[in-house]
């Protein structure tokens, strides 16, 4: 009988660390999640060394092999240093990550962006599958984009490529967007939230302010959502403004990569039903019109897995 | 003595079609510029043909070997068909192109859209010379982007990425926008000149209808900016509000593909001692910051040139 070969994954995020095993046909097994300790900079590191023992540990009770570990980080992996620069992790700043792990381990390590990850996840296991012009769109608290272009992951000159929320798409420049860009000060589940904080503020009539119980500076994208949902004018006015932005920022992707599907995912996109339709109907406005027309625009089918998956994809497709 | 070794580029251009032989080494010998014939669909085929059968028989006099002939066309090639779209040109509209052409010759024949070539041809013989992530940007009547990653032409599920023109850059959606983009509809050539006609045929006061001898009608972005370098406010004010949009769409483009270079060609770019440094300027406002600070601008190295270049990269690359 043939030895079983495995490759693991591991997605660092920003409040949590997963891994798991992967069969090549993309079978996860026995999945484990630990909450991030962000005591320092050591501890994180510290906990993916023992997620990979665990990896290792597992594949050998199985009498199996494990041929690589892919990791995906919530930031830049600089592919030449192995540096990571993860601005939610305190002291991931240019941090020598991949030769830290390397020290502790022999198996072969892959590491990548979570945008990388996602758009290989999908594709390899999810909504875009078998598909090799994709684009992964996170909407979370902030906006950043996952890119594979003829099968390929497209990397940039300084591994920063799908920088989209920095996307221009108002000439009125404000001061919020030098911090974080246009497109993610207009439209991020972070910058929902913040409007809707600013308007209340300010005097604005809402049952927002029920939700949180008066208290105004709880009110996240969540609440705003919630409250639209129940027909709120205000967080109707302020989803309706973000839809717009959405369907600048999903157009440009189309019409400058022309990928056959956009997988829609992040913390936003759990209120899909609310966007997604009049997303598809206002990209329409914007984007080139045969790409537009022949692109599917998708909610991400993996969900918090997705980043595992992409990560076990990674392992697999350098060293499988 | 080894017999030497040539591969053949054609540009077929709106106005006129170019030919050249090429070395491996990028020596351009022989380039014949003929006018188009657009009297009809067939016309423009003969005359491609003619230069295919000139350049073969230059290459038979010099005792040498012609590999292939790489040919770049105004608007898009479907790769898989070899059909062609090219709006410029009577009939060109999903015209078979390649197929008709191969019947004619036993040289084998790579074609690709211009835009496509052009940022090949910058970074074999031109500003980007041998660097991997390049945006060509061309602004002229129209805009559009070849696109350049790890090596490597990025072309879209349907040969149509790089259509940058259709960029959403200002959520005030006007109707000029679905007819061409927006960011063609604010700052390509010919956006410029119509909206100097339109502000002269307004009454706004303009040095530019002294240029035309009073005739708003034969205003074109030259006549902006011969005005704008004499100070006319109307011209001046007309080129500022365009390079807004410019930096924007180079920040977008910036943002997403994190390249090395952008290289900046097209009519309107024969104005770049007026529009290069404040695009540079503006530009920095809008992109991700790293990838910013990281990105060279430059004009074309090649001008008329560059299409012809690229044309026989395409041959090089493919058979060389």
């Amino acid at each position: 009988m043939r030895r079983k070969t495995f490759c693991g994954g591991i997605d660092v995020g920003g409040t949590k660390i997963s891994a798991a095993l992967f069969t090549s046909q993309g079978k996860m097994l026995g999945r484990r999640r630990v909450p991030i300790d962000k005591g320092s900079v050591e501890k994180p590191v510290r906990q993916v060394i023992g997620l990979i023992r665990s990896l290792e540990g597992r594949v050998r009770q199985q009498g199996g092999d494990l041929c690589a570990i892919g990791i995906c980080i919530p930031g830049v992996v600089f592919s030449r240093s192995g540096r990571v620069w993860a601005p939610n992790i305190p002291g991931w700043d240019r941090f020598p990550l991949r030769p830290r792990l390397a020290m502790k381990t022999k198996t072969p390590l892959v590491m990548d962006s979570d945008r990388s990850a996602y758009v290989l996840g999908e594709q390899w296991c999810g909504a875009a599958r078998g598909k090799k012009d994709v684009v992964f769109l996170a909407v979370g608290t902030g906006i950043g984009a996952g890119l594979l272009s003829g099968g390929r992951l497209i990397r940039g000159s300084r591994d920063i490529a799908g920088a989209v929320g920095w996307f221009g798409l108002d000439p009125r420049f404000r001061n919020e967007y030098a911090a974080m860009g246009c497109f993610e000060a207009e439209a991020s589940g972070g910058s929902i939230g913040r409007k809707a904080r600013e308007l209340l503020d300010a005097g604005e009539p809402s049952s927002m302010l029920a939700i949180v119980k008066g208290r105004a500076e709880r009110v996240t994208a969540l609440t705003v959502v919630e409250s639209a949902r129940a027909g709120d004018a205000l967080a109707c006015h302020i989803l309706d403004a973000a839809v717009i932005y959405l369907a600048m920022g999903i157009a440009n992707i189309v019409s400058i990569l022309n990928p056959e599907m956009i997988v829609l995912g992040g913390g936003l996109f759990q209120a899909s039903d609310l966007l997604l339709e009049p997303i598809r109907k206002e990209f329409k406005r914007w984007a080139q019109p045969l790409a537009a027309k022949t692109v599917r625009i998708e909610v991400s089918a993996l969900g918090e897995d997705t980043g595992l998956f992409g990560a076990a994809k990674l392992a697999w497709d350098r060293f499988g």
